[in-house]
């Protein structure tokens, strides 16, 4: 998490200023993702961001505002990691390929974290409703990209006219979350490996012969 | 979450002790499902339990403790209730009872809350090492508990010996976990309704003819 290409410009910033700002949104995405948004005081993002107080004040008011910038840096992060796999499906071997990137992550980190949107989609739906307003267009955001993905493997011929497109994708996206909570509460790569192979093979059942 | 019958009795404690002892992990468990671990302190769960910070301290010495009882008092309750549909899995409509079971909880809670073990593993497993292996215990005995059904299926003539219940077992935890959280996110029993469905129809696709 050392960049912060994915974090939309601010206005009437300076490019200085902007600098500032994605630094501070990085440190807080990591802080949260580490420890929770609970845990996670302004005070440890500022240190963490190397900033004082009041510059802290002048870019964000309040804790809330911070975190709605966090899910949108955390959205365009994983998302576009995972459409660089989906933007182009056409072939089973894509479809593996993908799962290889998700599972090296995951064994890359120890099993460690989960998955960054789900952890704050459990934290905080329950407790922020503009959070979950947003945690939801992220999740449908992904959700489009698998089932672009899936729409093309039927279009191109690779997938027969039983498939739904839609329903697996939801249900990729599904096993992809239970598949990342259960690796990271065993600290063990097998359930995210066995839920979306799983998933594929299912998928592979429609296969055009 | 009325009651406290999986709670289990703690040695030295009178009848009355027990009770107390019960009454103040079941506050602490609707506290912190409804708004997590982090934001419920101890005296949300005195007042809940309509308790003295004295009696408090009597049951328990710090929160840390307390956590622990009400992961495993969460274990036994999901638990409990999933293997009263596991415990003797000999068709496919009683694999879809057990979907409707879990579908009509959302439905009735709104999509409201999510898996009550899901949501304690997603905040805890990285911040608490006790919790994190209380939790992975408990759900490998739920793994199991859906292992047995898959594998009684085998055994009695419902599943081809191409199946293998273990990894079944687990991609269907998975999808009923992913599948949650998405319908928590949402508000719509959606993807935990097409989640488990399109698992349950790869499980069909190994039965016997």
């Amino acid at each position: 998490m050392n960049n912060s290409l994915n974090i939309p410009k601010k206005q009437k910033l300076t490019k200085k200023g902007q600098e500032t700002r994605s630094r501070i949104i990085v440190a807080a995405a990591e802080l949260m993702y580490e420890q929770g948004v609970a845990r996670t005081t302004i005070e440890d993002v500022q240190n963490k961001a190397k900033i004082s107080a009041s510059q802290m004040y002048h870019y964000f008011k309040e804790k809330k505002e911070l975190v709605l910038e966090v899910i949108s840096y955390q959205t365009s992060r994983v998302i576009g990691t995972h459409t660089r796999y989906l933007s182009n499906l056409d072939s089973f071997e894509a479809l593996y390929a993908w799962r290889d990137f998700i599972v090296n992550i995951q064994i890359k980190r120890n099993c460690e974290g989960g998955c960054p949107l789900g952890s704050l989609a459990s934290e905080l739906v329950e407790i922020n409703s503009d959070a979950q307003q947003e945690i939801m267009s992220s999740f449908f955001e992904w959700e489009d990209s698998i089932k672009k993905g899936l729409r093309y493997m039927l279009n191109h011929g690779e997938l027969n006219s039983d498939a739904d497109p839609d329903k697996l994708a939801l249900a990729l996206l599904a096993a992809l979350q239970g598949g990342l909570l259960l690796t990271q509460v065993r600290r063990d790569p097998t359930p995210i490996i066995v839920a979306l192979d799983t998933m594929i093979e299912h998928i592979i059942s429609f296969k055009k012969v």
